[in-house]
């Protein structure tokens, strides 16, 4: 059922365009997925996708807004009046709502708040902008289904149905005491299931998960992943229900968290993605790449200082990219593995055990791949004291990679620092460095040099 | 409100199983979630995982089975007799059910299933583990309420009733004609909403997103995330409805298939944790490593065939983990983005112009590091022909490198092979090589030896 952007569909919409034929063009956008609709949106000229935006109603096109590319919802934000943004917002939800109206520039905001109609929406939304975008705060909605203990069921059920015309998921309806605390939940299906004729208080199960609107994106997602929740009620310091977050925002926490550690690790600093421009994507290289520049003129310079090596040895200076390769492959893959740990909240025990584990496994690995090395070495260069030197070197390298590769993530961790930054080219970087000067310093004392 | 597992939970539980307190230990186990048990017992020495195990009733019991790390579980399940599996497969959904029997020895399985009280339950689960665990059939349930187009809304309220008890989420009500082939949908927020005396099949959303029992999982789970759903029918080749998926399972799906690309990325192969033991962990790490020290071998030759340069320009020999870092770099940024674009399924146009494009943007990055290299290596050694050298060479290492690192992950992807792998130390061994042997190439030429 996977929809296609085909090459005709793309012809039929560009010749209605051309044509004006706006009856069989909104004819064929009907039944398409807005989610579908973004997607071509991204794909054609955007003079066109401006047409379309205009032709389509205000619910389409708050919908197709919410999932065009950022770059892309940005300049057809810059097209669209405040009064028309004003109306896609009074069709969103308030999280995303929200989401929209803090992309636009301050003066902007005003001027679209001003020209909400749906005063509770705007005072909504207003006090939503005020979270961090990071936080359970920023991700919630306003939206939601709540009844009060005391109630009887059949004001409930009135309530209820009043309430429920707002949100576009039900999936709980709340709880809440006369204060607002939040007390328990109903669900759905117990309402399906149970005579109508019960009372409220007696049917609510008192257990209900909750975050508080204080924590952090991540955290919710880990939660909600863990305990395979649809939905979760978000409280403030008062325990008073604010909102709630739905399963659908934390799959793309979970899926934009995911893909930021990856681009990290692979030296890409920013969210860029194949079809960004060269400039963008120049700029979200380049300056890891520079970084690895520094790490190599770092190397050549000590080398340059083991200089009186090279006339007897030249065979050091042949395995320095292989030095540098185990150091920074060696690094890469125990930082991987504490990031990962660290992101999943499954690191636990003190940080020195983690250092010995390290160094045990890192020793091990190290001495399987020397005994490699020493092999090839003496059957090169028939040299036992050379092939010697080199082998006891990457053992010693390769256990002072490990050593960093977890060190550096989980020190990173501790000062409130993001350790995913710490793999990729970061330790590669730095692992290089110190793995060549280590080389050169224990082949010197092995060769007696 | 996340659980914490703190070191008096884990003496009280540890003190309770010493002295065979069965009661007060239950009663503290009732007040946490089967997550949080879950997470105990990977914590706990086995011993006393067991006796927590036998202690539960076995509806908890199977829902903590299908949280705890899998080699718990496989550890847990040879000391269950099949009449106790047995008894937690019951309770389990049946894709959960499918899961535990696929991962028993084959005889184990036929024991099992013979245990199993519910005949239909077993049916089912049988009929499951017909399907690829990557695939839509290996994830869905057969717990689904569906009622027929042609009932009258009386009796389809009363099945949904029965249905519902042997359903834990109700998301939609699915539609099928007397074939069993999926018609429509009706939303449990419309039988909030609609009066109770209309026809099914006057209200049924005839409009409903299915995917095929044949389609990936990875292929599910951008469906749903792109269009938001919360469970998503499966049907087969006749579009007879055969299961449904929910989003609990796909966000397992999102998550796993990052962690594999995270780890693919950083050379390691096989889904490892940092608790788990040195052994399975060198097991993961060093094949990828072994890898690295035979690319490290080939350039050490590739360098030793160039000997002859050594003497009057050792400064190229310095500069060596340099550019094996800057082709190493390059080609994994570039294989990130396209590995990153297959999996959104986001990389549109011809392979050619993605070539034609990473090349600009690797001779754009090469040149401006190339400009900084130069300068280095001219006020370093004052001269400026090997400045030129390496600094030409720099700019053409940066563009292979680029193009390796495109068209490797596009290439094994038209070829059906997973394009992860293509990244991390596969695309930085094989640049390495490259990277060095055309550095030599270029630099001899411009020098003139």
């Amino acid at each position: 059922m996977a929809f296609e952007i085909t090459k005709e569909l793309l012809e039929n919409i560009t010749s209605y365009i051309q044509q004006k034929k706006d009856v069989p063009l909104s004819e064929l956008l009907g039944e398409i997925h807005h989610a579908d609709i973004a997607e071509i949106l991204d794909e054609i000229p955007f003079d066109e996708a401006i047409y379309i935006i205009k032709l389509l109603d205000s619910e389409t096109t708050s919908e197709v807004l919410m999932d065009v590319d950022d770059d892309v919802r940005e300049k057809i934000l810059k097209e669209l009046s405040a009064k028309e943004i004003a109306e896609e917002i009074d069709e969103l939800d308030t999280d995303d709502a929200a989401d929209i109206i803090a992309e636009l520039p301050e003066e902007r905001k005003q001027e679209v708040m001003s020209e909400i109609e749906d005063e509770e929406h705007a005072k909504d939304i207003v006090d939503l902008l005020r979270y961090d975008e990071d936080s359970a705060g920023g991700l919630m909605a306003k939206e939601l289904v709540k009844v009060n203990e005391n109630w009887t069921v059949l004001k409930c059920v009135k309530e209820m149905r009043i309430q429920a015309e707002d949100v576009s998921r039900v999936h709980s309806i709340y709880v809440v005491d006369d204060n607002g605390k939040l007390k328990g939940r109903l669900s759905l299906k117990d309402l399906l299931v149970t005579s109508t004729r019960t009372q409220i208080s007696e049917v609510y199960i008192p257990k209900v998960d909750a975050v508080n609107v204080n924590d952090e994106a991540e955290e919710v997602a880990n939660i909600m992943r863990k305990y395979d929740l649809e939905a979760i009620p978000v409280v403030n310091e008062l325990n008073v229900l604010v909102g709630r977050i739905t399963i659908d925002d934390i799959v793309d926490v979970i899926k934009e968290e995911a893909e930021k550690d990856y681009q990290l690790a692979a030296g890409i600093t920013q969210d860029v993605e194949a079809d960004d421009s060269i400039l963008q994507l120049t700029k979200a290289r380049l300056p890891w790449l520079f970084l690895g520049l520094l790490g190599g003129i770092g190397a050549a310079l000590i080398m340059g200082d083991f200089d009186e090596i090279l006339e007897g040895f030249p065979v050091l200076f042949f395995l320095t990219p292989l030095i540098a390769a185990m150091a920074g492959n060696v690094g890469v893959q125990s930082s991987a593995i504490i990031v990962q740990g660290l992101a999943n909240d499954d690191i636990k025990g003190s940080i020195k055990n983690r250092l010995i584990k390290e160094m045990l496994l890192a020793a091990l690995n190290g001495l399987l791949l020397a005994i490699f090395l020493f092999i090839f070495v003496f059957v090169w260069k028939q040299d036992f004291k050379t092939a010697l030197a080199v082998s006891v070197s990457l053992v010693i390298v390769i256990v002072v990679a490990g050593i960093i590769g977890t060190f550096v993530p989980l020190f990173l961790d501790k000062r409130g620092i993001d350790p995913a930054i710490a793999t990729g080219p970061f330790i590669t970087t730095s692992n290089d460095i110190f793995g060549i000067l280590i080389y050169f310093m224990i082949a010197k004392i092995i060769l007696g040099i």
